[in-house]
Parts: structure tokens; sequence; C-alpha cells
């Protein structure tokens, strides 16, 4: 899910992880349709929100560009019905403070960008938030700390569903480093 | 510079380090412009590369895509042109390979991905080639190994030109636990 300043990262982190497996198929979407850019000038064509055919897996990054979203009521309430459609729910850094917005993780563990966590709490004072956590999962949602932590939240989502050896396999391909303690937060200060 | 089938991080890793910084202003360049889609359907609008105004840094990804561009020699041609204007050219995985055949490489120092480093020799067999590297510098060239390798190059360009200090701080705001050692490599195996 894209919206205009994004994070650029926060989005192709994961897709770099998912998109290395036949069982993902990659689309890119945002509330219109249309070209979305992103903090980094990244200008990306995507699908609208309503042309979503499969509710398997939904992902939203965060970024600057959700700081005004929060107070977008048909933005939060368009994000509020996909995610209750999805079968799971992704989020990297700020992401999780649209869908605490949306009520959906009320009384639900997640975390959020370590730089951003007040942001979060006020966009969803009844979550239970984590603090010192790389990510969390709670039933069907899955929510990162900041940018970085996307791939290794990713490449979690991926051993639960596909094996451990298949996320483990993809990281070695990408060449990437996976920080696998999901409670080991070096960035929580 | 994008082309079709680019892998995903490699462009977006070092994109996200350098948009921290007011001190680079990111375009993205396609041999004719227009729209790319990289390996993993993200559809990327591009300016061409005749449009390329300051020849600054230069970044080459790598991907799918670079075994058959290896073999363009209008598109080798036009990366060497603009790779001998720009002040600094960077190259995430087989980007190298790509660099290579334009011969800027020879007697230089440089890596590559893991998976594919026959494939970087044979594209340039008098480069300099280092297996075990996170990722080289020599001169104006700095090369990394594959995929998410490129952030942690792209760190070290911030450290060289911007300061350490810059570097860390960005590091840290993308909440990325950078690997600073550019020679320790796990994947070279």
């Amino acid at each position: 899910m894209l919206f205009d300043d994004f994070e650029t990262l926060d989005a192709f982190g994961p897709a770099e992880v998912f998109g290395g497996f036949e069982a993902y198929a990659l689309k890119y979407f945002s509330l219109k349709g249309g070209t979305i850019t992103s903090r980094h000038n990244t200008v990306i064509e995507t699908l609208a929100l309503n042309e979503i055919k499969n509710h398997d897996v939904f992902l939203i990054p965060g970024g600057l560009g959700t700081r005004s979203l929060v107070n977008n009521e048909t933005f939060i309430e368009k994000i509020k019905e996909e995610a209750q459609k999805s079968k799971y729910v992704l989020t990297v850094c700020t992401g999780s403070a649209l869908l605490g917005k949306t009520g959906l993780l009320d009384g639900i563990e997640a975390t959020s960008n370590k730089k951003a966590f007040a942001f979060a709490k006020d966009s969803g004072p009844k979550v239970k938030w984590i603090y010192e956590a790389r990510w969390v999962k709670d039933g069907k949602y899955y929510t990162s700390s900041g940018i970085s932590a996307g791939i290794d939240m990713a490449l979690d989502f991926v051993a639960d569903h596909l094996g451990v050896k298949s996320a483990e396999e993809r990281a070695s391909h990408m060449e990437y480093i996976w920080n696998k303690d999901k409670s080991y937060d070096p960035f929580a200060l």
C-alpha cells in the first residue's frame, strides 16, 4: 500500500524478500491508483486500492506521509476495510500508526519506529505497544520497527509460512545478515 | 541507472541511504527514459540517460537484466560515457559486471555478487576481482557485493564524503545494523 512520501526502503526491503518466491505475486496499490512518489523521489505506478482481488498479505509502509494520513478519514477507512479482508497485515515503521488509527490493533501487541514512537502511540492509544522489539507478531498482524527492520520481519514471515530454510536461503541470496531475534532491538534507547 | 529486471533492493537500498541527505538529489535514469520494471514488479518512471545534467555520483544496480545487457553494445557504450563523466561510480551486485564490460575497471580492484562471480569475471577479465569483500573502493569506483551489501557501501560512501558521524546517524535513523568492515564477507564461501 503506497502513498506519497512513503519511506522507500519500508516498501522495497520486504518487496525484495517476498519477490524471491513464486508463492508471492507482488502488486503495488494506492488509494486512487496512478503514480506515487516516495520520500526519495522514486515515482512508482500503482493500481487503485479497489482493484485488489486477492486478500492474502497486505503490507503498509511508513514514512513522512503517514503524519497527515492518520487524519485522512477516507484513507484510514479504506485501509481498515482492506486489512479486515486480508489474511495477514504487515506494517513497517510508522505504517503501524496508520493501522493503529483504524482501531484494528486495539488490545493487540505491536511496535513501530523508535524515533516516532510517541506518534504511533497517539494514533493508537489502545494498542499494546512494545517499545523494545525489532518486530512483533500477534495473530494476523506483523508490525516492525523502523525502516530496515521490515526486512527482518519479512524474512520471519517467510519462515512462518514457507519454512525457515526458505527464509535463510533468501537472506543468503540477498547477502543480507538476517537479525533473527525479534526481541533484539539495538535502536531502543 | 535502471533497466528492466534490475534487482529492486540494489537500487533502493542505496537510495534510502542517500535520500536522507540534502547533499544528494536522487534521480532515476534508464537508457531511453519512460517506465522500467524491476525484477519484483515495481514499475518506475525514469528520465533518459542523456538528460543527466550533473555528473556527480552514478550508481548501477545489478540483477537478472544484466545477463543480456552485457551483450548490448549501445547500453555498455552509454554507461561507459556516463561513468567517464561521473566523479564517482558505484555498483551493486552484478552492476560491476556491466561496468567491467566497459573496460573502465581494467586493472582496478572490484567485487560483485558471490553467486554470480564467474559472470562478473567473464564480463571483465582484466578487472582485479576481490572475491572476499563486502565492498571494494578503488579510486572513483565503489563496487559492492550482492544486493544488501549496497547499503553498507552507500553508508561508507557517505562516511567518506560527509563524515562517519553522518553515516552513523543515517544508519541509526534507518534502524539499520551497519556492517562497517568492508573486508568482512560472510557470503564468500
